[in-house]
């Protein structure tokens, strides 16, 4: 089966859930108005179910070839990603100076999540490039914006981020490339980057890499790294494509998914040295990097989200065709639809919630970071500003934990056939099973959000957070639907464990940070099951507000979400709060 | 890395968890004194390393060919197979009279783990002969005993279990394969199954099918099967092979996981009808199938242990040996293993606590099976039957979600490296994905619990255990050992959730059954969590109380589980009570 993009799910949590409406309301979003976003998302999943969708099995099982060093993808994701471009779909954020469209990231993060859904091994290509773009915007000179700048916007070109080396992954710190300073003001560079996504392909005539090195008299460590554009092709005056540059695919990866995606070995320097532009000011490359990690991140939870939807669509057209054994109290001959059992209910609306709550965690990151940089108030936008760092590490984590867990359950749904291959099911498993790894592992972004984002304002940004979710919280009580069942009490019980694991985190933080740390996991967790809680019940009560057709869809989903998942918080907070010695005395067993 | 069986943590787990010891101590065993326990353990592990572990990834790369109805098996299988049944390893716990070495169930258990970590692709063939073993000891007459049993026994042969057909998986009534009655008191069977596992194959030169089919005259449902023994090659009366019967492998499948291990689809009738032989009665088919399947879902549950504790094993070597980053307070130049981050220890404990618990839980049941045989007293062999009944469902299913989660956390601890095939982390985790399904789907395990289990006999199953783990919970509290933690406090609320949740299953079993259905899932998780921490404090306190080496390995090890997983007890009986709702209502949101 296709994929169909659920507008009336995205829209609701787009503009309710994630609080694109308020925000535009609010002036927050300039000339911005909202009045195109729904036509904008309708034509993207066009494109995705017409166009995308199909060809995600096929990159699966085709999968890439490298040939001395050139890079064939699977048949029609060239003439697929040409379409996709000359669409305009590549430049919907991107600044309008450029070529872009200049329209709000939060716009651009649903189409990320319809664009994942149809094809994640697809999706990733552009993920990246738009990373590069916000580097270069952000912090490269006016000369290099001017040659690569409008091809990354429009996609006539792509871009990678080149960070890892085999002894250089989490700790970016460690890498060895070398970057040496050349007469005329450029660099060459020498080195060996691994697991570079898109490295090298056959969908554009021209690759725009993003590469750390570091220069010979650079500092040791984090503070010692630049950031280098290197073209695969240099680019004459003219703007037409010039030599070939020193910079070469020399292996790709044999992975467990993402099979369409080629993950690229990059050998720099075996002809002298490719010629690298710096961006920005030499050793300041973690600050870019950063820039490009923060979108990245944030793409990846997106893409948990559209693995998980994809997954549950096809888990829910299975449970409603597949007819094996019959409900209780079904007299007769013949069997039911699987879907009246409570067991695969149950499957299909874990699937379901999870996925509605990490896709609004992801969308208001993306609203956050909108904010942050288009509000006409200062302090408006260092409020956003840090909400959004707040809650990029849940967006990344949370959501792509929740895209494997959902797509374990779409091949239990599926029973035996969902180990066959074939049924496509365990496509979206094994797809999925990166993202909780790639643009910085889930346990980084737990400590991220522990020690940097908690940590940072003495917890300021979540206490601002957490007074919001109780004002969603006291609605749903005062609200007296019984349709909520115990929504309420249990989202009061999770944001009461959630701040005092936090403020215990911040104590710890301070007096044994090893403890903290210890508690990453299960803290971001915590958040991630209370945030996504309290945010479908803010959706359902909106959808109730403004007289949606169906508002107890909404108010059923949360509830699910409530008493399944958010419940879970009491445990995990005595997980944070109570393990630590069990995690830091650790030694003994694993010796 | 290759793999080597935990013994001594397998002995603990053997003797004091599951209460091998105190079963032989109390003479449920006769003969059998445990003396040779250690000795075939440390055999089975040798062979294991030397012979299986090696040849794990060589049959997941090589997979299987099908080519005019043959099977060809990866290199090295059928060799490996012919050593390993040399050695008698398939005879284990195979009845005396026929060839078996009567050992304990108990003991091939811990051995299927060691098969199951080393290789499970392997293993998986002579679980299922060991299941057609069962049935035919229990079930056949003497003379197909005499034809049939010696050769499955010391694994000369093989079998099969044929249940599935495409409309017929979980709901086995529903069956179509037909049987007809020959004059010579022989059947003729005709239809086609799916997902036979090893149905045909090269290591060995003759495969006994047990295959379900329904006479003409059946009755409709599972009142209406019957069970055959249809050799691949017809038996002569010296012995000697015959005919080829008319069944044959007309299709394998193409899975994520488990690909040495061929899943065939068997056709019979193409030349008139493969020649069956009834086992047992007309119309009891069910009957010998559960007693194939009892056994069938014990190993399966012992396969989510091996690949456990494989995953397991090869992270803790990853993360011993990486480097990335620095300890905190680290001074100087140089990385640190990453074991020494908070966050990867709280995965190894996860994974190896997680292990620990499942394994015991497995082992526990076949002690249960054990006494239900072995047993002098027919009051402790029927108690000893309940007690074996309650625990199947719990070690399939609880089992094997750890298996899948323990895998997750193994390519998640290799960080970028688990997602490249190479690196063999992801082999596990594609592996795992299939033993939640096969075998009864988890789902189907836990409705099992509930329904007949639970609710069986009024509960009194469940009551006497949690009276024993009560007395555990006791003994870890008066023991003020300060190593436990809270471990205690936790295994104690765990205990009580689980309790009440029992009750108000069982209430609910009689007065609205869908709202028992919905909690069936969590309801067994709650109860392995709760089960797994109370033997692993049973283990620790055995190890201090028998002078173990480092008994303290143990107490942080249940302390951990207890304050990790058992901790979710208390979130899971509220998922179970009152949470039903929000999935009986779920059809205004799934439509």
């Amino acid at each position: 089966m296709t994929y169909r993009a659920p507008i009336n799910d995205i829209l609701l949590s787009l503009n309710h859930g994630a609080g694109l409406a308020a925000a535009v309301e609010a002036g927050h979003y300039g000339d911005f108005d909202g009045d195109i976003t729904a036509a904008v998302l309708e034509e993207a999943g066009k494109f995705a179910s017409d166009v995308l969708a199909p060809l995600n099995k096929v990159g699966d099982e085709h999968g890439i070839k490298l040939d001395n060093g050139k890079v064939t993808t699977a048949p029609g994701w060239p003439d697929a990603y040409q379409r996709w471009t000359a669409a305009g779909w590549n430049a919907v954020s991107g600044p309008e100076a450029f070529g872009g469209q200049g329209l709000p990231l939060a716009i651009n993060a649903a189409c990320t999540e319809i664009w994942s859904a149809s094809n994640v091994a697809f999706g990733l290509c552009p993920l990246l490039t738009l990373s590069a773009i916000e580097a270069l915007d952000a912090h490269g000179n006016d000369e290099l914006k001017k040659i690569y700048l409008e091809k990354l916007v429009t996609g006539e070109w792509t871009g990678t981020m080149q960070l890892t080396e085999p002894n250089a992954g989490s700790d970016v710190g460690a890498l060895r490339t070398r970057a040496e300073r050349a007469p005329d003001g450029t660099y060459r560079i020498k080195g060996t980057k691994i697991f570079i996504t898109y490295g090298e392909h056959d969908m554009t005539d021209n690759i725009v890499h993003f590469v750390l090195a570091r220069l010979p008299d650079a500092p040791a460590g984090t503070k010692g790294i630049s950031l280098f554009l290197v073209p695969k092709f240099l680019v004459n005056a003219d703007g037409t494509l010039g030599a070939r540059n020193d910079i070469h695919a020399s292996g790709v990866e044999h992975k467990l998914g993402m099979h369409a995606s080629p993950t690229c070995t990059m050998t720099m320097g075996d002809k002298g040295g490719a010629i690298g532009f710096l961006i920005g000011e030499e050793n300041a490359g973690m600050r870019c990097m950063f820039t490009m990690m923060n979108q990245a991140r944030l793409g990846v939870g997106l893409e948990g989200v559209g693995i998980a939807d994809r997954a549950y669509q096809q888990a829910l057209a299975y449970a409603q065709e597949r007819r094996q054994g019959k409900a209780l109290g079904h007299k007769g001959d013949g069997m039911d639809p699987i879907i009246v059992h409570p067991d695969v209910k149950r499957m299909l609306m874990q699937m379901r919630s999870m996925t509605a709550a990490a896709r609004t965690i992801c969308y208001a990151t993306a609203v956050a970071l909108d904010v942050s940089v288009r509000a006409k108030d200062a302090k408006v936008r260092a409020d956003a500003a840090a909400r959004g760092a707040l809650l990029t590490p849940i967006a990344k984590a949370f959501s792509t934990d929740i895209g494997n867990e959902v797509a374990y359950l779409g091949v239990q749904v599926h029973g035996g056939m969902g180990f066959i291959e074939e049924t496509g099911a365990a496509q979206h498993y094994r797809d999925a099973r990166i993202t909780s790894i790639y643009e910085g592992t889930n346990g980084i972004q737990s400590i991220d959000l522990v020690t940097r984002k908690l940590g940072a304002n003495g917890g300021a940004s979540v206490w601002a957070l957490l007074d919001e979710l109780a004002a969603t919280i006291k609605q749903v009580e005062t609200s007296n639907d019984p349709a909520f069942g115990t929504t309420g009490a249990k989202l009061r019980d999770a944001h009461a464990a959630l701040a005092r694991a936090s403020k215990w985190l911040l104590e710890r933080l301070a007096a044994a940070p090893n403890e903290a740390l210890a508690g990453a996991t299960p803290y971001l967790r915590l958040f991630g099951a209370t945030l996504g809680g309290c945010m479908l019940a803010g959706e359902a009560l909106a959808a109730k507000a403004k007289g949606e057709a169906e508002p107890q869809r909404y108010v059923a989903l949360a509830r699910f979400f409530a008493e399944n998942i958010a419940v879970q918080a009491p445990s995990l907070e005595k997980t944070v709060t109570e393990s630590a010695e069990a995690v830091t005395g650790a030694d003994a067993v694993l010796a």
